[in-house]
């Protein structure tokens, strides 16, 4: 039922995560363009789900051009159309990294067609792609459970921020991913969710989901993280990540920097779990991820109502949180730890 | 415009605060019950207008009382209708000290009384009291701004949470008071101001204040000062108090706590800008403050919607900075610096 992406019968639906939770609607979208529109207004968010739903988008792109262009050699349009379907999804979102890796694994695919292959081949073997990029995704969401739910005790106490759970991904989640694996364990997770603003990821889809998986948790705004510490044992932040350099510097959603320094000053580990698609080991230090600057409206907009006519506002949608903050990161390949680049090297170096 | 609390021709105006910036809706309470609700509801807030606000709630009483009684004696009503009124008042909120401080001195102002004293003059002696509580905040906010106004540099971007300003306030505001002193020494300020979640004061109160009055005034959200420290030269935080231990750790609003620890993490200076009224000396360290739990539907309540049944809240109103974070402590009697009981007792202790 919260299945964020389905491909079935050659046709994509997403799950309008813009609607969630008092709205349980789907979309159908039939061309580029329109998945390219539910990525950037985040009707599909979370890197890794990004990634995939962005892999659908070029079969749907590649399958429209094979209908007007017929029988025609896929390698005619090597330069052009099929370069424009990438372009135009690619230029959806610039943070999460997922988004790029998957675009060009479906590029590389259509490059590695024999020259002579038709559209109608090349829409076959990119939906196969595409599908395995799904596949995997999910195989990395339960291997990353697996590896975060040794990290937590019998009983477990746990904060999140933003949602990189089922909704985010292909699978069961990465951050929260582990937090199912350890209660399919038969450990106790009580989980506090940060509502994230300005877009309250926390609130309307982390509490959604945990709550319909039956996992306890409790809502917090952003700004109680040290309070909740300072009165609670808590034996674990974990997070999701959009990029993480090769150094470990993590660009996730903002308010994780604040939260990884208030996780620091208690003492509480702070994991960031995710794939190995979500490592961009071309960028040295966390200083060079590009991030995204999103409308002053989602800060400005008050209810019904607003701010001040003339107040402006700062909006980045992610923040870096250097390396040193980092406990350690949970990978589909195992936990990296200390985070530095020689351990992200030797735990990752040949798989990204 | 903005002041939020009058007091004319024996009558009480608040500003209701609950519906700002959409509406400037006034209040009139006639009673002791509608001023302490109007406290409870949060229609005026800021420690110090609480204060003040709580005061002149005592002189509506004791009219009422006048009113009823006659030419009674007041001293007969010593223990019995007067300690109702004080306590009503006392009951509506735990952490701001400011309002047990006012309630105090009307009590004692009550208890000096001649004996044969009549309600009338009972009346007439605690409206002066009340009136005095008032103008005393007018002149302590003056004087932090003028105290605070020198810690800034001649351009300066400042950090702020909640609101301690005009409208927390019987005079130009705390925190806000040393801006607008700034402002009138001709510097010049930037503000970043924390939305403040969950009741969004920054966004509703401080936003529009300052804005109302020129000051260059920015939006974030409460997770977004890591990143904004990470990105932008800040000169300092300056936040209000709502009660002050004798070691200096400092009750503010919930969020307080995680952007001191940001600040510290990117050495910018932490202020705590808050009149002698707002210290509790009785009070030995932070962890003795009574912190006020408000209502869970503060967070799970989403827009016009809301979070899933059955998803509990966390929601303290108010969190506990340690002393050592705070750089210091601006008051109308000068600034302490360092943070230490016996700085706070060589600055201030004579005087509360």
């Amino acid at each position: 039922m919260l299945n964020p992406i389905r491909w079935t019968g050659g046709g994509l639906t997403l799950l309008d995560q813009r609607r969630l939770p008092a709205q349980t609607v789907y979309l159908k979208p039939k061309n580029v363009n329109q998945v390219a529109d539910a990525i950037r207004t985040l009707a599909v968010r979370g890197a890794p789900a990004i990634g995939i739903a962005a892999a659908y988008g070029v079969v749907l792109g590649l399958k429209r051009l094979a209908k007007s262009s017929g029988a025609r050699a896929a390698a005619v349009d090597q330069a052009g159309p099929f370069s424009e379907i990438v372009e135009t999804l690619r230029s959806t979102r610039p943070t999460a990294v997922n988004l790029f890796w998957a675009l060009e694994r479906m590029r590389r695919r259509f490059l590695a067609l024999p020259p002579a292959a038709s559209l109608t081949a090349a829409v076959r073997a990119l939906e196969a792609e595409a599908v395995e990029i799904h596949r995997e995704d999910q195989a990395s969401c339960a291997a990353i459970g697996r590896h975060g739910a040794e990290l937590l005790p019998q009983k477990a106490t746990v904060v999140t921020h933003c949602n990189a759970g089922i909704l985010a991904t292909g699978g069961i989640g990465t951050a929260l991913g582990v937090i199912y694996q350890a209660a399919d364990l038969g450990k106790t997770v009580r989980v506090f969710a940060d509502e994230t603003r300005p877009l309250l990821q926390g609130a309307r889809l982390t509490a959604f989901e945990l709550a319909h998986h039956g996992i306890d948790v409790t809502l917090m705004s952003d700004g109680m993280s040290a309070a909740l510490f300072s009165r609670t044992p808590v034996d674990a932040v974990i997070v999701g990540a959009d990029r993480i350099a090769r150094n470990g510097d993590t660009a996730n959603k903002i308010g994780t920097f604040s939260l990884a320094i208030s996780a620091r000053f208690h003492n509480v580990p702070f994991y960031v779990a995710a794939p190995v698609s979500t490592f961009d080991l071309s960028i040295a230090r966390g200083h060079d991820i590009p991030i995204e600057e999103r409308a002053e409206e989602e800060i400005t907009r008050i209810g019904a109502g607003r701010a001040p006519r003339g107040v402006r506002a700062f909006n980045p949608a992610f923040d870096v949180t250097p390396a040193r903050l980092i406990t350690a990161i949970i990978t589909d390949l195992g936990v990296i730890r200390p985070v530095t680049e020689q351990e992200i090297t030797r735990v990752i170096g040949g798989r990204r």
